[in-house]
């Protein structure tokens, strides 16, 4: 196990107190008036000075482990089209994991798939409440903030975390093009599962790559289930979101699937 | 039905947005080394300048319609003996009740029991977001960060709200004494039930005088369920608790049955 000196961290509480700073979650289109709540943990690869380079190269600070390639460009797609708010956070989930309660091992990950993160191999426990304090908390409470402003309005949103997946992972190439995740109330997502089955070729799961069992989401647990919300986890294959041009044209066909599974449990809750 | 202009209250966006200031919640003994958190969402009755008297006599805002008698006093009895931290609300729960979604009705009453609140008849909906972004955010927000950073220090904190109630309701003797209410998860509420009935001679109920089904579990369902920490809500009836060395007495009682029913839920703990 390599240091964490190796990484050009700090090393102690003392050092953490004078880096710290609040990094605070990048909300854009605050006035939009569609009932939606776009979520992405993982639109940024960005790694602050305080934490130095992580160990990492420059090649796997731009690899998925780092970030989710494409999320935040599909996000951004899908905020215009849906007059949707869009919530964002600044730094790399090898920082911090937004998705992830700060008691878990994926929060600061010493290991993401075949990666070591020499960075993360010796995390203090003074260490990680500042990553929790810097990272984690103006998070949640932005999104918290969101969310709770707009119950008091008398809507009701719809949370929706938006994230990508690497096309091979161990190895083994992924056939799934696009996972729609549920949390403890499965029927938003499978509304918009069936929806993606009629409106795209996209080959489409329920709960893949993988499910709640795996700990994913914690966005959806945390902020959403609480309050009775509709809420999923959207997962799209990376290769699919490369470039400029084919984010957008995901955001064209994935907007059109959340708009026929809004319609869908608007209709569910009408009928009950 | 009275104006709210009868409760001297402001009657629109600008009075608000003028009005409007964070009611920051009050953290008592932040050191403290105990694993519980102690919640005291109903500590005050006061209602600051900004919303008037709400329309209500000096004695309907001594009543426990503005707050729960008692609750505090115990509250800080219960930090000092179990070396745990407490945090409170500053403002009556006629204002904004930090124990409810802010579209929950019981969240800014326009009756309470036999009373009606005049200054909260007519609510509009940019005085709904007003005192839900002055009073529950900034409540929310502090309580999460309690949470958080004690399981970011590897703590797996133990949530525990203090309530009172009123020994006669709609004209109906209460005759429990002291109830235990859970959310999800029902193991600690019961441990500090059976606690209860072996060390004290008090009356003490399960899901009484209310429960769950009742909207009552909103701190323990959106802040501790979630990240799954043990959780109760305790209810004591506020005639026990009218003098300060009543109150004393109670939290001598109590703090004994809390640390009862901790032993109870980490021998569980051990033995699964």
């Amino acid at each position: 196990m390599r240091a964490a000196t190796d990484a050009k961290t700090p090393t102690n509480a003392k050092d953490f107190a004078a880096a710290q700073q609040a990094f605070l979650p990048v909300i854009e289109n605050v006035a939009a008036q569609g009932r939606i709540i776009l979520v992405c943990e993982h639109a940024s690869n960005h790694v602050p000075p305080a934490w130095g380079d992580l160990g990492l190269t420059e090649a796997q600070r731009q690899a998925h482990i780092a970030w989710d390639p494409g999320a935040l460009a599909v996000s951004r797609g899908l905020s215009q089209r849906l007059d949707a708010v869009l919530i964002h956070a600044p730094v790399s989930r090898l920082v911090y994991d937004c998705n992830r309660a700060p008691d878990m091992a994926g929060a600061m990950p010493a290991r993401s798939e075949v990666y070591d993160i020499p960075g993360n191999a010796m995390i203090s426990t003074a260490e990680r409440l500042a990553r929790t304090e810097a990272v984690y908390l103006p998070w949640a409470n932005g999104l918290h903030g969101l969310i709770a402003t707009r119950i008091a309005l008398g809507l009701r949103p719809v949370v929706v975390t938006i994230h990508s997946f690497t096309p091979v992972y161990h190895g083994k190439p992924r056939r799934v093009e696009f996972g729609v995740i549920h949390d403890a109330d499965p029927h938003f997502s499978v509304a918009i599962l069936n929806a993606a089955r009629k409106l795209t070729g996209l080959q489409a799961e329920l709960n893949a790559p993988y499910s709640a069992a795996d700990d994913v989401t914690h966005t959806l647990r945390v902020q959403a289930t609480p309050y009775g919300l509709p809420n999923a986890m959207l997962e799209i294959r990376n290769d699919l979101i490369a470039t400029a041009a084919a984010a957008e044209a995901m955001a064209d066909q994935l907007a059109a699937v959340l708009n026929m599974g809004l319609v869908e449990i608007q209709r569910q809750a009408k009928a009950s």
